[in-house]
């Protein structure tokens, strides 16, 4: 069992999302994230998929996702160097006695302040999902009231 | 024809997001962006889907999920005061004579710069939708080698 992740070029069609979801779920392959969203074309979104388990799995469903009607490309960042990076808005309850030790926190891990009222603070933060982790493990102690995270996106490292 | 966002916490049963996806484009509704990710409970993601369209259609399609037996809660922010973010990760065409315009403006939006090669740059960008609009418009006469978008995520403006 290992974390991989896909990114896939998808035409806008009906359904497409559906199908691409059944490709998943029909094999009983565990998506951790989802990442939908428009690229320049308009008629093309591109999906950022993290799946965590079997490789040989992994493998078949690459190749049926490249044979969908609905796809345009499939890129599966397996031994690529890539840039991932994931985002949280995060609430925490929050006291005169311990706003300090957050704000803190927030600058350690360069994390920006959204909102803040007398009884909780909201925080942006954009980094790698590993220390996103880090950050909420952090933070978790004060308490959260509520979190919300991207799911990654990825981008291959460049080549030159 | 209006942009709204839709927050539903989802039980991780297996073919929920197909279920959901259905609900949509079975009414022709379109998705703009979708984002779904792991919550603090491993049962549980939360899905954060941009749609644009009919109010009317919107309100049936609320009503539908709120029948679905994965949807745990429906959170519509229409007329809530939220917070919006989206993230970005864009790479650029870059040679020596346009490098310094392209940092200026990654000073401006206060994008990252995350990989530099002596033919690119890849920029992380976090921030509301319609910035991130605004800076890739900026930087598009540079040439986008690639581009990644989240899609939005949003958590409603604290009362207290």
């Amino acid at each position: 069992m290992s974390t991989h992740i896909i990114s896939l070029l998808v035409e806008n069609r009906h359904g497409a999302l559906s199908r691409i979801a059944n490709l998943f779920s029909g094999r009983g392959y565990n998506i951790t994230s989802l990442t939908v969203a428009e690229t320049e074309d308009a008629t093309v979104s591109r999906m950022t998929i993290v799946v965590a388990g079997d490789e040989g799995i992994l493998e078949q469903i690459t190749k049926q996702l490249n044979k969908l009607l609905d796809v345009i490309k499939v890129i599966d960042f397996i031994d690529r160097p890539i840039i991932e990076r994931e985002l949280l808005l995060i609430r925490l309850d929050v006291s005169k006695a311990n706003r300090r030790e957050i704000l803190d926190l927030c600058d350690i891990f360069k994390a920006r302040i959204v909102n803040v009222t007398p009884k909780s603070v909201t925080v942006e933060l954009a980094g790698r999902s590993s220390n996103i982790d880090e950050f909420v493990g952090m933070v978790r102690p004060f308490g959260i009231r509520e979190i919300v995270r991207s799911g990654a996106i990825a981008i291959a490292k460049a080549k030159e």
